[in-house]
């Protein structure tokens, strides 16, 4: 089958690549992918993973234990627990030592023709929410986590550092809790992506003592900045992996009582809500669409400064 | 007055140092000072204090405009904030950024005859509370501090790394709580000065996978360790200060969803309490006792590996 490949000598697209084996999960014929920015880390040697690339994804259940889910369109949790070790029973799946993650550990990934995934991991896409916003559930979610971590009121001031892929999502889902919001970019472009609503500033030109600053801006700088923008006992996200030792002295985090929160995968039903209900539209964020075959050549397009969300398909 | 100062040339003791300048606020006379981890770190050039060191005391009110404590036993708060700023009146007093702090910024300390602070920072000292307990006080408020910000379960478990003046206390406090408390130091005389019920170790045996990391160490090593020993999803507690940039990436924070809570001054109000009730008695962490014209060879003493709470007496 098609698919769009890491190996050791970088990525490459293939035509015959082995059919998913049966092995008690379901089977998925992707419909539409979305390259994320751990995709092109992974691409760059992070995590030392090889196989099939992908776990932004929304596709159509071919074969499952569960006959009700065959021929539904499902995205599907990422991280495969073991479900049985002292993490799992603890209620930390998404933390289990022995887990697989789609196509970023330990299993291939969803840039395929076809793939599986455990049937405990899927969600059925409600019929309002079309294949384009879907394919946006993985990252949403994991913006949402934000909000699962920590208590974001209403009459606070948020700063989102970075808006690429993921900062777009955290801005539009803190500003739903009323809390006022400035998303920061050098670029102007992605300045004005943003809903109106929500504010937007050069990095410059953020007032300093925020209540709660979001980095994701996947560079070591971002936590600097997050430092000196946020206000005694406020809060710092972490939402972007920086492989540099940390900038900053951890003294100002202890004399002005920051709280540092590394944050990561989120939950897919509120995510579902919310594309539903349309509280967060998610499609300004294409800007581009490619097949499978031309998988390289997109994963290129997705480094690209300007560019944010590229969607592959079949 | 005797005073013991900190100038330009390192410590000294002096016996002419001028009466505090009656402001308006309370004159109070030195019974019992403790010497801190912080002073060691003032004397080492920190934040270029210069002035009258020592922020943990007990006294006596020679005279107030609030009639009622004068004569009465005293502990107070160390942040002198102005009340009248944005922080101040967004009720966080101890981050206002015109705060002075008794003896390590903007104003004199407690290491002489007498001294002087706000009638609004004072506490009364039950009568239960003896001196040597009393003194206590300041550094009892700061690991209280660590449940004002984070919620500590009795059943999860619980790692202070570091025991020396600040660590010996948090495992008290934490230990409260009903948490499977472990002090880990490199020290046995330090991790046998623990009541029996808090298990210790040292620091190449602890168990990883700890819900709460809380760091006393004051030291860089201090954090990687936390670092390795905090479950994915757990807790680390920022307690001292330390001026190198921190050896860890923060990726591991995000990927394991850790959150890092730096953590300072405390509350008075229930550190008297628990020493009113004797739930903490902090008495055997007393390793000195000097006269103030003794200060600049008990702050050597204090520095001394083994030591853990020097007192100084007027």
């Amino acid at each position: 089958m098609h698919a769009l490949i890491l190996t050791d000598d970088g990525p490459r697209f293939t035509t015959d690549y082995p059919e998913p084996a049966l092995t008690g999960e379901a089977r998925i014929r992707l419909s539409l992918g979305g390259i994320c920015a751990t995709d092109l880390e992974l691409v760059s040697g992070y995590m030392g993973f090889t196989g099939v690339l992908g776990h932004e994804w929304v596709g159509v259940v071919e074969e499952a234990s569960e006959p009700d889910l065959v021929g539904r369109r499902v995205v599907g949790e990422i991280n495969c627990p073991c479900r049985i070790c002292a993490t799992c029973l603890a209620g930390r799946p998404t933390h289990c030592p022995h887990r697989t993650v789609l196509g970023i550990a330990g299993r291939n990934g969803a840039f395929a023709e076809r793939f599986s995934l455990p049937v405990d991991n899927l969600f059925v896409v409600p019929d309002a929410v079309p294949d384009e916003a879907a394919v946006f559930v993985e990252p949403l979610a994991a913006a949402l986590q934000i909000l699962v971590q920590a208590h974001i009121k209403p009459t606070q001031r948020v700063v989102v550092l970075g808006l690429g892929r993921l900062g777009q999502l955290c801005a539009r889902v803190l500003a739903l809790s009323g809390a006022e919001v400035t998303g920061v970019s050098r670029t102007e472009a992605k300045r004005s992506l943003l809903p109106s609503g929500i504010a937007t500033a050069h990095p410059d030109d953020v007032a300093p003592g925020a209540d709660v600053v979001v980095d994701c801006t996947g560079s070591a700088a971002g936590m600097a900045l997050a430092a000196r923008l946020v206000r005694p006992g406020g809060r710092v996200v972490l939402k972007t992996t920086v492989h540099d030792p940390l900038p900053v002295s951890p003294t100002m985090w202890v004399i002005d009582e920051v709280t540092v929160i590394g944050s990561r995968c989120g939950p897919f039903g509120p995510a579902l809500r919310l594309l539903e209900t349309g509280a967060v539209d998610p499609r300004p964020l294409i800007t581009g669409r490619a097949s499978l075959e031309d998988g390289v050549d997109a994963l290129t397009e997705a480094a690209r400064p300007g560019s944010i969300k590229v969607l592959l398909e079949p």
